[in-house]
């Protein structure tokens, strides 16, 4: 399908064009529901997500007020008090919202903070306010950095702490960081943690940090938008223990959850404060002469005024699994890992870029066999660094698989293989390591 | 369904409630696509926007690169080439992205214009830079407020500019507060106009305030969610004239389009500044050693990370119907509208709050025969601001029909009505009318 085939004509087409149109986009997609994709978080196609994800279409309704999302705003309420019962929020207690992705749901995160620190923000602006500082590992999610940029911080001011050699967040460094921020006259107001970072799937020091946060008075956000699924497997839920310690929360259903894309939800711990931030009381939408409880209107909470439904899928899907369900998936998914790894462990030419990873995330070099003699060194790395873009190339010109690379630091390019997939298999695995393998040797 | 019948279990349910399910929600949601809906802006159900609603969510992909949104990137491309070509930008020049909503495509073009005004505030933050001041009519959408008030500049900072009597932003009052704050101390950089105000479908004079920007040197956006899809109609375009002056606009394909929610466009005059605003350049989405022309790549213009898929359907529709059909769509709602007013020209004891209204909303009292002898005045206004929320309350209850209702500054509550959905017929447009009769003589 050429793009000049996809221009839009003045005249109408007929039900035949419009059917093979659909047909040219699907076999012209991308096939991330495909077992052997592992490029990105989120992977595969949970089919009840999906079919709420066409009731969804169907009713096409708007989130803001209860008057016309009766059903999906009640649903709403039920689904942000199981994910902060999953939090350790005594009874699930707190205030939260879906957005469209982690991104906004981080900048809510940072917004709520600065209104809290400073209420006068929202009317004065920020000339002439103190300079505020934020903190941050340097394996996060940059859009935590965006926010801070939006929101009028500043990039200087969203502070990078340094990753021990696991990804995770050096406490030490963060509070020698807010002190030097102190002592040049910033004032520290928030700290976001990471609970599975993008490329190491690292998951920060919860406690340690917020004793931090506790010690300085600072707004402890993490963002949970890809590890905090963790929290439905008791299993593995002990990767972000001292999550109940936290302000708020980021977290993707749409990720490790399977629900279709865009599923983000935005976590808060203390009921008011998301309102307060973003209130503008408009008459127009917001009538508070209805006749019905206005209070589950949450159009004036959002920093949307129309709001995708994107709910009612993970509603359908949580509730067709149950909780047993979802942790089955999660912990099927954590095997699937960990059997990747024994493999890149077993298998010549392939090398950690970080032993026994602790999640779902594994990052690994293929060395081809006519560099491996190379001793450690710049020559080595240099031809290290080609290898995984041109596997990569390889790759997407055969459709066979793909898989997501990256350099990272001074690192040479590295792949990063991501099990989110829970129709992925065993024998998807061994397939994919002797593919690298084929096409490492062949380039 | 009672709310704790939407509760989620530990066990999981088998497929006859995960159907079930789906048709008590179904059952119990507003019929947002129903002929006789009018309570929103976007209403309707167009048949072939569905099915690419369906076929978006069954590909399940991200936006953010076009490594695993190949055919969608392009489709975005010559969507929005295709609206840039509709405001009238040379050869449909310029630039542009998809957003969550209205909302956040203001959003967007105030950080830009904010970024092109001060470009180290990405850096340095707002504390310590002028204080900046934006220019908006007291008849705009609050969204802008929000704006404001998120990216630093403040809410006092956001200057509400006076309407006239058909609630058109004043173009004296603006050069006027423009002086004001100059004198003040402060920076003018941004004015949004309104292209289809929320509540009264009034068009801002586009060309009067493009020459104050002009003069003043001030970023020009236009708020065209609502109204912006005029610009499809070679009939009704020339609400928006002179909008090709404009550095930016909104225009939500979601609302008169018909497209399903969520489609919302921000367009750019002048490429590049979307990406000076946004980028970070996260090494680990956006490699610049990929094999394909990483200029197709979105991520980095972006607010979001992770990005629905929101072009693929009203690609569908606009393909299906072609321009024509869509100049057809918008002239038929317009049809609808004058039915409509004419209705409420002709019929006893509706009065118009604004006659002869130029767009698609028609604004009315119901004014019951109890309260016709009443002298203008007082007791006559506090009577009629009880009637439209009975009457609605009425019609929840009957589940017949859905009109909106708001006060409007000193005026009692009135209705809104809305005419976007093509599916709607002149006789229901009668049978309203006489709904409203018979309820309001009832209550």
């Amino acid at each position: 399908m050429m793009s000049h085939c996809l221009d839009i004509q003045d005249d109408p087409q007929n039900l035949e064009q419009v059917l093979s149109d659909c047909k040219e986009t699907l076999k012209y997609c991308v096939k991330t529901a495909h077992p052997r994709f592992f490029n990105q978080l989120s992977t595969g196609l949970d089919i009840i997500a999906l079919a709420g994800e066409w009731l969804t279409a169907t009713a096409n309704t708007n989130m803001f007020t209860y008057e016309i999302a009766p059903v999906f705003t009640l649903m709403e309420d039920i689904v942000l008090t199981k994910l902060r019962e999953h939090i350790g929020w005594p009874n699930g207690h707190g205030d939260g919202i879906f957005a469209p992705g982690g991104a906004i749901s981080n900048l809510y995160a940072v917004a709520v903070a600065r209104h809290t620190k400073i209420p006068d923000s929202k009317v004065k602006g920020m000339t002439g306010q103190p300079r505020l500082v934020m903190f941050t590992s340097e394996m996060s999610h940059f859009s935590i950095k965006r926010a801070g940029a939006l929101l009028g911080i500043g990039l200087d001011n969203v502070i990078n702490i340094k990753a021990d050699d696991r990804g995770r967040m050096s406490v030490e460094d963060l509070e020698s960081r807010i002190e030097q921020a102190l002592a040049e006259g910033g004032v520290p107001f928030f700290v976001a943690a990471t609970a599975g970072t993008t490329v190491l799937g690292a998951f920060d020091p919860i406690n340690d940090i917020a004793d931090v946060c506790e010690k300085y008075g600072l707004w402890f956000h993490v963002d949970g938008a890809w590890g905090g699924s963790a929290l439905v497997s008791p299993t593995h839920k002990h990767l972000l223990s001292g999550v109940h310690r936290v302000n708020s929360m980021t977290w993707n259903p749409h990720k490790l959850l399977g629900a279709v894309l865009q599923c983000s939800a935005i976590l808060i711990r203390e009921p008011g404060l998301l309102e307060a931030t973003n209130s503008l009381k408009a008459d127009y939408l917001f009538q508070p002469d209805k006749h019905y409880d206005v209070s589950y209107d949450t159009g004036d909470k959002a920093i949307q005024c129309g709001r995708h439904n994107d709910v009612f899928k993970l509603w359908l899907m949580w509730r067709a699994k149950g909780d047993r369900g979802m942790q089955i998936h999660i912990d099927h998914l954590m095997s699937l890992s960990r059997y990747l790894q024994k493999k890149v462990r077993q298998t010549d030419g392939f090398e950690f870029v970080l032993e026994n990873p602790e999640f779902i995330n594994v990052c690994f070099w293929y060395v081809p066999k006519n560099i491996r003699h190379l001793p450690p060194g710049k020559e080595r790395e240099s031809e290290l660094h080609k290898v995984a873009p041109r596997i990569k190339a390889r790759m997407m010109e055969k459709g066979s698989t793909m898989v997501g690379y990256q350099p990272m630091g001074k690192l040479p390019n590295f792949f990063r293989m991501i099990n989110s997939n829970p129709a992925s298999t065993y024998p998807d695995i061994d397939w994919l390591i002797s593919e690298i393998e084929r096409i490492g040797e062949e380039i």
